[in-house]
């Protein structure tokens, strides 16, 4: 899962947990989307969303931080097993960004990614370019979160 | 700008202004995208990103509290003029999130968005769905940022 050689379509994998509580929800929606229902426990119960929402900003971070510390530990394992790591390319940005239901607080996130296209890049020699759709599930293994992800990933070097 | 029927395609405004700098690059990254570009000025340099780069979230967090705050400031000043306050639903997601540039410590991002349509909704009497560009420019005038944003707005109450 890491060089463009490793990837296949279809390829899925859980990138890891994160539990939604009160404190770190209102942290995170007092810097970045102050409105009321992230805000407050009882203007989320009178809001659509039924209780304390966590912000959709918050929820996309939290993902992108367990998407970060999986590929830091998978490279510290390749380097510590000898083996070549592979740096993958900044993302240009992403698609189809759904949230599907709200994510309360006491509500734990597993997120997961699954491979749906890769191909060699036309214009950068020795990289390739990897869709992925990046989801988030909850305790009651119902989705609430997904987009679809773009990567420039490089090729395996020549003779590893 | 407020209800459905005061919106038209084409429409632009201002949203706000965000400064990027090192300290608050690095406390979003430390939380959510702990990369060596985004928390350390010497390894953003070595980077493509040439310099200290704010996570591609943190440019997208900063946009959604300009928007929650322009819009709480609008409808503070429609209170309190004595007019109605539309109060728009949540958004069911976005398309199409572009990181065109970096944003290094700094820069000074200024937000704006613009109406790409509007219609009535079919499944909700009483509402319409909007969809806007939200994009971030920067001191240089280089656009830096872009997503596609669709969100449920009320009709006007009759006879208002």
């Amino acid at each position: 899962m890491r060089f463009l050689e490793d990837l296949q379509v279809g390829q899925r994998r859980e990138i890891g947990t994160y539990a939604f509580t009160a404190e770190n929800i209102v942290a995170f929606a007092k810097q970045f989307d102050p409105q009321p229902f992230h805000l407050d426990e009882e203007a989320g119960r009178r809001s659509l969303f039924g209780g304390l929402a966590a912000s959709g900003w918050h929820i996309a971070s939290a993902c992108m931080r367990l998407l970060v510390l999986e590929r830091q530990q998978e490279a510290a394992a390749e380097a510590a097993r000898g083996e070549p790591v592979a740096v993958w390319g900044p993302s240009p940005g992403f698609r189809d960004l759904r949230w599907l239901k709200p994510v309360l607080a006491g509500d734990t996130v597993t997120y997961a990614n699954v491979v749906e296209s890769v191909r060699p890049s036309d214009s950068r020699p020795g990289w390739g370019i990897i869709q992925a759709r990046n989801s988030g599930t909850n305790q009651r293994d119902e989705l609430v979160f997904s987009f679809l992800a773009t990567a420039f990933v490089p090729r395996r070097p020549a003779g590893e």
